[in-house]
């Protein structure tokens, strides 16, 4: 057996050319803001990717460079400004914990990341609408909701069912507030039951209703010898790289980090492998345009 | 001449004499919770210390000791409760930048630390009530506030100005969201030019309306040599402490750090020294719990 090896690239051209569809039907065009301050490079080549992604599917995206000091300014000021439907700040801004704070200055009916604290009470509280009619859908974070969108394509999970992950057992290497907690409460408020480790220790979260996170003492082979879904997303060399020996025949690899995070011979015990997230990232940022442009005239 | 030197825990007593005939005066007793996760020896302190004020001035203090997982639970039980006035959580609770996502889960009515992002706007944005008649004045963190005090009554300042620190230098050493980069704000909004300095450089915190922050190149020695006020509360061993030398004669030095970042020498050349702050900070939650009653009140 030969794991199929999932390209996040194709999947993110089909979601585009949707997007396009879209978009050239609305009765206006659709614009972005992007944020960048500084040089940092990882920001310059995501805000290269959103650059293309939004030529490819025709939606206006105007990049601002600024000081880190004027990011401020520059969030307020396309907060203002009617015409802009969503903003995407380039982290690092600061570099600090100042960062969250600028996080929270963009408009969440703007902020295409789905990072904005209105957005993760949203999820971590399973709200997935958030006025009281029950028409306005929550934003979801881009690179969870990337991922979750590749297990779909894999087949993994019927997206149309009630609690599309039930019974599914779930491990993440990452427990960050921008991609690890977000992934692991969405997989669970989905029914899956969910292993979390990070530096600090393993986590459960547990499918049950209301949402349940407790500790848990479960060790890393065990928890990877039962899962039927294994993510990474560890940005260190030093992390040692899960082997085929220590998974199920036919669990689903997902790395999201930079970093190999999965070791070369994975494909010869996993069903799918899926070696990178990015283009999907992106895609998922754009998609979120859309969805705001809608939820505000809805 | 050698320095007067304050000493914060009888300031302290005297706004908790205040504060206890105020509170002898209300129709109901004023209760407060406190949220403490592990066994954080700083933290622990800080409980003890916020009881034994409680104690003094006829709050009623609850603490709750619970993991780390169970805090959220317990903020969400004292937010509903309507018997509770304020919330006070120890940090680190997750020691992540979870805690910040704890932080804003603390309803800002009740929250007498004055960090919840409602505030932090506030104070930002240098609006001083929260309500569109102007009677409910907004809540400011307890340092920061604590250090204005501890200035006004060292006679730094006459509060009943309408720009009390206009026309001074202030040299701030801590950039931190919690205490370094509000005080600095909360200085230039009452006028002052503050020079704020932090592992990633200096920045300058105009007196303009609307607030301005700017990188300037100013270094340490020009700084300190203009200063009417320096602060510092760099928590390292590491930092260079600042000598008699360095500073203007007659010049106010204030150390919220739990390590002594002045040279023994600056009694000899400054005006007023006050070497610590802790007590006067236990004491701005008290007040900040007063005040909150009597915002939701009025």
């Amino acid at each position: 057996m030969s794991a199929r090896v999932v390209d996040p690239g194709q999947l993110a051209a089909e979601f585009r050319h949707t997007l396009r569809r879209e978009i050239a039907a609305l009765p206006e065009p659709l614009r972005l803001v992007g944020v960048i301050a500084g040089p940092h490079g990882a920001a310059r080549t995501y805000a290269e990717y959103t650059r293309k992604g939004c030529e490819d599917i025709g939606v206006q995206f105007a990049l601002q460079n600024v000081e880190r000091l004027e990011a401020e300014a520059a969030i307020r000021k396309a907060n203002a400004d009617a015409n802009v439907h969503g903003i995407l700040v380039y982290y690092p801004v600061f570099g600090t914990e100042q960062d969250r704070y600028v996080r929270d200055l963009v408009d969440p009916t703007k902020d295409v990341e789905g990072l904005h604290s209105f957005w993760s009470r949203c999820l971590y509280e399973n709200r997935r609408f958030y006025d009281a009619a029950g028409t306005k859908k929550a934003i979801l974070p881009c690179t969870p909701l990337a991922i979750l969108k590749l297990l779909e394509a894999a087949g993994v999970f019927d997206p149309t069912a009630a609690r599309p992950l039930e019974g599914r057992r779930v491990v993440v290497f990452n427990r960050s507030e921008v991609v690890g907690r977000p992934l692991a409460s969405m997989l669970s408020n989905d029914g899956a039951e969910v292993i979390s480790f990070d530096v600090d220790g393993p986590q459960f979260f547990s499918p049950s209703r209301p949402p349940i996170v407790k500790e848990t003492s479960i060790d890393r082979a065990a928890a990877l010898a039962n899962a039927d879904v294994i993510v990474t997303g560890v940005p260190s060399r030093s992390f040692e790289r899960i082997t085929a020996r220590e998974i199920a025949k036919g669990a689903v690899c997902v790395n999201f980090s930079t970093f190999a995070n999965f070791d070369g011979d994975i494909t010869e015990k996993a069903s799918v492998f899926i070696p990178r997230v990015g283009p999907m990232t992106v895609t998922m940022a754009l998609r979120n345009t859309l969805r705001l442009y809608h939820n505000t005239r809805a």
